[in-house]
């Protein structure tokens, strides 16, 4: 399973991956859905929505995304689950300022913050280069990405080396698998969206969107490898 | 005191306000500083910075910006200290969605949100204006007005008919009284936040900026106001 793909076909295909998976298991690093996001239109013209939160464990622990204010119970009761504190949570990075994504960061105190090209812990806060297209590692495998457009300040984690290759957790970057019809209406720009939407889809194998299921990526020289169950 | 003025000059000045001036009484609407933001740059290069925090009171309670996720416990506290519940509050307004402006947004769980653009209450998201340049106005005296420019999606909230006139809680459309030489810097887009900042200027007597402490705005044929205590 080859990411960041040499020579780029000028296609990729996203592929549904099963409902249940929802843990992409690594060495060093893991990546795990904690909570699979959701935009439902209603039929008084609001919509329900809710942003995916998903945990990256080894080294450091990485929570991306908190979902909205509403989340706070389920957040806390889903790390204490998994055995882990508060405390334990190494950084946390909001992938866009929306309300849906950053409901919930005052719970990690702690922790090392990243919401949009903002870089803090507690009120101070840190040059980095994000603004400028840069990206910034948290270590050799796990690397916070600007991928401008939905909001005009978002980034995307990257985490090499999982059993399924490179996973992206990608915020709104992508909505859900099948967003084709969907992500433009939504995005601030959407040309710049197009074009990080490119460059992810060239450089991931499996991508966690804001606000639906993982998929996989495949491009059209292995498009046969689609009935390959993930190893 | 005159704002929204029919003939607007081409200069308005912005005047400091005493340090102590952090309460502007009005009926039905009255807006109070709970805590003034700071931007301070530090010898390491990196800089510390928090949002002020607003609060307006009257027939609906609206709290405006939440501070960062550090803020969680002065934040409870002085509304405790002024009697109010978090229940009480109504609204919760994040000016834009950078941390230092939305780390508390999941201390309100009743009240209805709006971050930048996207109004909701609980994961139920409203359609509305604001990404087309329409304010949404709470009633006829507090108005959510988009201001962009600072992050892309910024709004500031307008009193009317406080006793020193019009009063505007404007985020980081402006960072404090003297920011010509800061402001830019800090801009996803300084032409358009130009815009709204001169359109800020022309409507408001009293701007409560998100890194300073509230100032007064005077026009070049009312400049001799200056010394004029506000009532």
């Amino acid at each position: 399973m080859a990411a960041d793909r040499q020579s780029p076909p000028s296609v990729y295909h996203t592929v549904p991956l099963p409902d249940s998976q929802l843990d992409f298991c690594g060495q060093p690093y893991s990546v795990s859905v904690l909570k699979v996001g959701y935009s439902l239109p209603q039929t008084d013209g609001t919509f329900r929505a809710d942003g995916t939160i998903s945990l990256i464990t080894g080294p450091k622990v990485v929570l991306v995304d908190t979902g909205g204010p509403w989340d706070r119970d389920l957040l806390l009761l889903t790390l204490s689950r998994r055995g882990l504190s508060l405390g334990s949570v190494d950084w946390v990075v909001g992938t866009h300022g929306h309300s849906d994504h950053i409901g919930n960061i005052n719970l990690f105190p702690a922790a090392a913050l990243i919401v949009g090209y903002d870089v803090s812990q507690g009120d101070t806060y840190r040059s980095n280069g994000l603004a400028r297209g840069h990206p910034f590692s948290l270590d050799e495998h796990v690397t916070v990405i600007p991928t401008p457009g939905h909001s005009g300040q978002d980034v995307s984690v990257q985490v090499k080396g999982t059993s399924a290759g490179t996973v992206l957790v990608s915020g709104d970057l992508f909505e859900c698998c099948s967003d084709e019809n969907t992500w433009r209406d939504l995005s601030m720009n959407v040309a710049v969206q197009e074009v990080s939407r490119q460059e992810a889809l060239r450089t991931s194998d499996v991508i966690i969107p804001g606000h639906g299921l993982p998929f996989k990526v495949v491009s059209s020289c292995t498009f046969t490898e689609l009935e390959k169950p993930l190893t």
